[in-house]
């Protein structure tokens, strides 16, 4: 658990952070900024009571870590990590069969918060990381993740492999892309299911793409290799909606 | 078009440049890297009679733009843009209805090489982009890009809105994704079709979401507003796929 202070770029970004009860320190907005996001932003902070301070422009540019902050900087305390019993509950509240995306190793930060933006938009109950060797929830993945980190919850494991067949165990079943396998659209995908994405460079890991139930491919017309990490993820948590939704 | 020379860094982006056949000045490796995907490219380049270098880290930290060079940088000139009529030809000459990747102001570099990678991959026969206000091909572009852009023409129009009108004179049929859409599975997407993305922060313009013969929504079960750009792209892209490979 970390409790570290953390700052949020970027109006989608706060706009989540406050309306997900985050404990937020402070608010900074550009001076002289008042559009509609920003307005948004002000209305939110003035219900919750969250100071909010007017800074020039040269202030926020040093308070942002990426320059892209739109006018609007927010400290809080930095992401907790969620356990796997944490996600499961939350699919049983939900009464709805888990559904978790696993990263086999996602490196980039662009990437793991576009994923988590996608989990939380097309009804993933969390994401698996791996504790060590991946990326976590830094100050960028926050940000790409457009507020989604303060819903849905992510959790880190030691070992994928295991933790895959300790939730194969109670019921689950897990599909990887890879290339090789079967067309998405010909799997049934309806069921417990994890989604297994690999590393940018490599791809899913042997040993994890072993304990998976399936291998899906997307199909590919074109003339490179493979979909951007986080790309591919979106279309295949999205042929498991689409099936979700026509199955019942 | 462009002559400037132009860095291209990674593996899977080399090895497109490479093979795609580019005017390649050098390329760059670090001393000692001999894995698999280095041989390839050390192979390719054999083959093309390309000149490579070995050097140190420093060197290669020097050239490379991003910091994820992964042990090899190429040098070549820079992209060149195509025309819509480069575009409706490709589609032409597959003997396909055209399918496009209209960009209606894309502001990340690492969502537009995102997208022409996906373009790629889902059988689009270009990218249509503003000529002004957008993104261009820079470097971390063709890098995101995974080599998409040495297949997939991009082209730049001075005007979205007027373009969109042109090509549905030729039979063309436009769809923008926004969330008061209908749901995308219940449109028929199989047609010659333009697909529109909206702006990061902002969506489709209004002038442009006029013009769309229809308005997709993708199906949104979370908490935030919406998905990355660049994987609502993904998404979209492959139900026209997967609807076209139903239809036949």
């Amino acid at each position: 658990m970390k409790t570290n202070e953390s700052i949020i770029e970027g109006r989608n970004a706060c706009i989540e952070a406050i309306r997900a009860g985050k404990t937020i320190e402070k608010i900074y907005v550009l001076n002289g900024c008042e559009d509609g996001p920003i307005r948004t932003i002000l209305r939110e902070a003035a219900k919750k009571k969250i100071i909010v301070e007017r800074v020039d422009k040269e202030t926020l540019d040093r308070l942002a870590q990426t320059g892209h902050h739109q006018g609007v900087v927010l400290r809080c305390a930095a992401y907790e990590y969620s356990s796997l019993e944490d996600i499961l509950a939350k699919a049983e509240a939900a009464g709805e069969p888990p559904f978790i995306i696993i990263l086999d190793d996602i490196e980039d930060p662009h990437n793991l918060g576009a994923i988590i933006r996608t989990a939380n938009l097309a009804g993933a109950h969390g994401v698996i990381i791996h504790n060590r060797r991946a990326v976590g929830l830094t100050d960028t993945v926050v940000k790409t993740s457009a507020g989604a980190v303060n819903y849905t919850p992510v959790a880190k494991v030691t070992n994928i492999a295991k933790t895959i067949e300790e939730l194969k165990k109670q019921g689950m079943w897990f599909v990887c892309a890879d290339m090789d396998g079967s067309r998405m659209y010909d799997l049934n995908l309806t069921g417990p299911m994890g989604l297994v994405i690999g590393n940018e460079g490599n791809g899913v890991s042997r040993l994890v793409k072993e304990k998976c139930d399936f291998v899906a491919s997307i199909p590919m017309k074109g003339d490179i290799d493979s979909l951007n990490a986080s790309v591919a993820c979106g279309v295949l948590a999205y042929e498991i909606v689409r099936q979700r939704a026509f199955s019942k």
